[in-house]
């Protein structure tokens, strides 16, 4: 009845905030090493949280505890949202670390990083956070900037798809980056897309990937998707992990005459097209999951809020506008908390509406 | 295909060590907040490990950040682990304040605590830890105890029926205490149950509840178990979790005229025997999932203990005969980590075999 996990014994280390990161992938078989980079009593977009942001020493120490007792053996590391430069530093160690032992067996560790430094053109990270991370990306496997950490990290603004196409193939040769996915692209890029039947979504965003080829050339595909008109807080989170476990999945089951997940970095021969490089089938997968997860927390956001708001008449004479404002901000953020744990068929087994298509 | 949550939608409060316990209420559908109590590299068992432990006032202005922005609404709460008699009060705190708060709605709210504080005559928390605890579980719904930490909080030493008998009906009294599951009695307590066929587990342990009646009696029944010839970390904390939602099923699902959800503390009427209560239908639920789990845990342990010791020789001659005794038992502890996320099974949908018996 209950189906086999898609991946076979995995091992994740995990250095993020975790709260989503952890669960979606533990439910997709995954034996997950969390080291939490923050405990905040509420993530960030309610504006007001308590809490503590873990120190590059204390991520030093926890890595050091888990070499000690041979604890450091992962096939796959994750990495989110990390509190500093100094931070950001210490993770990269952990990484390096973990790629030179994993030089005498080529494709036996893997690292996503996710450069979280900001979106929509701003920062919420410190200025030397950028710079960290520029430092850094040559040794990873896959990233995964939104549009504007892919700027960051290119130097390159991307306004329409010529310029999205130089960003990546910079990311690629700057930092012989194997694969890049830019989680957020607004460019209108394939509106030709049939989408599925249904009232018109408010809006369209893509998701664009790229494997490099031996020469680094890009293999570029996008992905476009509805975007649901609210704001949901730990998506990010929930693209990365979900992209862990499918980009493991997609190599295992990879058609080739030699076997894939023991080539360095996963690399697809040269005439694999865009179509069907692993990292675009997972992007599929991550997509469905999302969509389906999205989905049903609006669906249970609606109900919440209607619920919470008749509870909360707004003529509570008490409260000042202001007050008010910041009230309801509270109680629609909360109302917003992504549904995980409740739909663990739309993470384990989603239905692929949304297909990749060349970018040409 | 995948069959719904076996509660409805439950959100609870967890305070704990929480590697194993948010993963497990997750798994079965609750919405968990998570307050981590520590952050450590690896389980103590190993010996040795790294990281840091949350202080009072850490968990105190988590605590202030939930309720600041309306985040305080809980079915129920967890604690288990939690370092140092200043924490156990800020945890005692919130606790209180919930079961406060839920007054106006009987059944609204309830904590399972598991006062966590040594096994086997050995205390492992400083000694101040065992007053804080006393003077708290008053406040409890169902309390976790093991047996040294049930003599603990009754002052009554258990060496057979009748001081198990004293001692549980003890805790009902002095602390008002609903429910009672005393999580390993080692006394020999039905040895005439029928075990399941298969060859006779080395020995076995029984867990012995009890709901009181309304004139503060104990209705005892036990289930006995065989016991896995391996230390697995982590158990108590499974067993926690997995009480935690099973107890919320068993209530939905308990047959009366009215609702027990809507009693204070779930109290069954007293002509509920001890077999009919839903402590003693959760506590099979419980039992069948930590076996099913722990049977897969052990043929994974002693497949990875095979490969690992071929793979580090007896006879290594760099180490000394400590260091090579320290490193068996470092690969041993890590061999025997509890397989959740490949067993997911086991814990949604386990099967009974394991029945409650009343003790006269």
């Amino acid at each position: 009845m209950i189906s086999e996990p898609p991946v076979p014994d995995t091992s994740v280390l995990a250095v993020a905030r975790n709260k989503i990161a952890v669960f979606v992938m533990q439910s997709l078989g995954c034996d997950v090493a969390a080291l939490n980079t923050v405990q905040f009593s509420n993530h960030t977009g309610y504006g007001q949280w308590k809490g503590t942001r873990v120190t590059a020493q204390e991520i030093t120490d926890l890595w050091d505890g888990l070499k000690q007792s041979y604890l450091d053996r992962f096939d796959m590391m994750l990495s989110g949202y990390v509190p500093g430069a100094a931070a950001v530093e210490a993770v990269g160690n952990i990484a390096k670390e973990l790629k030179t032992k994993s030089q005498a067996k080529p494709g036996s560790f893997f690292w996503v990083l996710d450069p979280v430094m900001g979106d929509n053109g701003k920062l919420y990270v410190a200025d030397d956070v950028v710079p960290a991370y520029r430092s850094l990306v040559q040794h990873a496997d896959l990233i995964l900037p939104n549009q504007f950490e892919a700027e960051l990290l290119s130097e390159v603004k991307i306004t329409d798809l010529a310029s999205l196409r130089t960003a990546v193939e910079t990311l690629h040769s700057k930092y012989n980056l194997p694969h890049i996915v830019i989680t957020s692209v607004s460019l209108p890029l394939n509106t030709q897309q049939a989408l599925p039947d249904g009232p018109p979504p408010s809006r369209t965003m893509s998701v664009v990937g790229s494997t490099r080829t031996s020469t680094g050339k890009s293999r570029l595909f996008s992905i476009s998707f509805p975007v649901f008109d609210a704001y949901f807080s730990g998506t990010g989170d929930m693209f990365a992990a979900l992209m862990v476990v499918r980009m493991r999945e997609a190599v295992q089951n990879a058609a080739s005459s030699y076997s894939l997940k023991d080539k360095a970095s996963w690399l697809s021969d040269d005439d694999v097209g865009a179509l069907e490089l692993p990292l675009a089938k997972a992007a599929e997968k991550v997509l469905a999951s999302m969509h389906e997860v999205l989905s049903r927390t609006c669906e249970a956001m609606q109900k919440e809020l209607g619920a919470a708001l008749a509870e909360e008449p707004a003529g509570d004479g008490r409260l000042s506008d202001d007050e008010k404002a910041k009230k309801i901000h509270l109680i629609k953020s909360s109302a917003a908390e992504l549904r995980l744990a409740r739909n663990w068929g739309c993470l384990r087994g989603p239905v692929i509406e949304y297909r990749a298509v060349k970018l040409e």
